[in-house]
């Protein structure tokens, strides 16, 4: 005989109806969203000019880079597909905890350490939209890339997701700062949501103000009010140089891997 | 019956005995300085783990760090015996001239044009010393390296002797900014020459002054001197993040490779 549905089992089952209802409203996926990347991952072939051409562009010797050369879109591929990418996010990510850690949570600083997101690519993966767009090698769709925002459909990057919960826990501030537009907001939110990011302080987003600036401008504006709001921005992390350059910089910046695009 | 000495075996013994007179007289130093690496390279064997350390180190992440772990002393050493790090330097230097090339040298910025240059692992390699000292596993010892220094015996980067020609034909002013301290000005001196490095507009060392100082804010300084008297500084090249961050920045920096050591 079953036995009588506990209190637990009701709260789940309580917590069940609510996801499916909340679901339901988001006119797409069925469950929390899976983590990238989802299935089984391969041994990445190594590739010396790739490489090269991967080290130069994450060290921004690249500078502005249009598109992924026609002879690495393999090496991307496999790149992402294998547990390189996994590897490299997890190590930046292990290096941030480490940092972090080391922050002190003075009285006087209470509630004033902060660390900074960015949203693409660094809490969330557009990999299923790049899969089927060549991994890079096609010129930026804007219509095409926004059609897959809206969807919502953004799964988690693992390493983050577990920083993130980390940094909540160590009582920092965060705030997301991505370059997304005003017009993506609720469908950005909910996805975060839906990917397991729970209590930012503050997601923030490209105004009607801040159309054209350069990304590293506009991000360093904001960050640069957050430091006049009277945080500490103690750490970043995100994938792109323009989260690393320009004014009000964090104590620490972390940067996540991309060979797949860059943003001026 | 052994077959009587071929063409190729005399060939190759008297390349030996041209070496071996080299060696002999480079205590002297007469002859020009062999450029890196000198002998068969060899295909670098992929390691995830040791890739996404080095991943990590170049994009700075992994912060102010000591010496090469353990697990990766194998990789470190075939990177820098393989296709891999002279593939890095190669892809770096290409971008380093195409953005040489789109700097417009006009009538009123004639003269004023600069790069910088730094100096170990950028415009020479240590790589001899490094490789009998467990290719950066070991601590930092001062003296030791002093006395390598002191032979003035290092080779030039093939890929940034190539750059620093071709900045030279172009008319850029060339500066070289090394955190290697005053006593060691003549020996530095000659071991550039030696290696090819000709008609630099000014070497500059860590004086008394500069003692202490991180190297970011050494170098920085420097910079700032330099702008003070009228120079553009266009590019620059370097291995370290200290030669990337800080004030009076190039308008594009450049990274070289360098997963042995970190300077502070």
């Amino acid at each position: 005989m079953a036995s009588p549905p506990s209190f637990l089992s009701l709260l789940l089952l309580l917590n069940f109806v609510i996801t499916a209802a909340t679901i339901s409203t988001t006119n797409s996926s069925t469950a929390m969203l899976r983590t990238y990347p989802g299935k089984h991952i391969v041994r990445a072939k190594s590739n010396p000019r790739c490489e090269s051409w991967k080290f130069a562009v994450e060290v921004n010797a690249a500078g502005s880079w249009k598109s992924v050369p026609g002879t690495c879109i393999a090496f991307v591929r496999d790149y992402f597909n294998s547990d390189r990418y996994l590897s490299d996010s997890r190590t930046v990510v292990n290096y941030s905890l480490s940092f972090a850690n080391s922050v002190k949570f003075n009285r006087k600083d209470k509630g004033r350490n902060a660390w900074v997101f960015d949203v693409d690519e660094t809490l969330l993966s557009n990999l299923p939209y790049y899969r089927v767009n060549g991994y890079g090698s096609e010129a930026y769709n804007n219509t095409a890339f926004n059609e897959w925002v809206n969807k919502g459909l953004a799964p988690p990057l693992p390493m983050s997701l577990r920083l993130y919960k980390k940094l909540k826990h160590l009582g920092f501030k965060i705030f997301l700062l991505t370059g997304r537009g005003e017009s993506q907001r609720n469908v950005t939110q909910r996805n975060l949501l839906e990917a397991g990011y729970f209590g930012w302080d503050k997601l923030i987003f490209r105004g009607a103000a801040d159309e054209g600036k350069k990304a590293a401008v506009y991000k360093s504006e904001k960050r640069g009010e957050l430091v006049k709001e009277g945080y500490i921005i103690q750490g970043s992390l995100g994938d792109q140089w323009s989260d690393l350059i320009g004014f009000a910089l964090p104590n620490q910046s972390f940067k996540l891997p991309n060979p797949m695009y860059y943003i001026p």
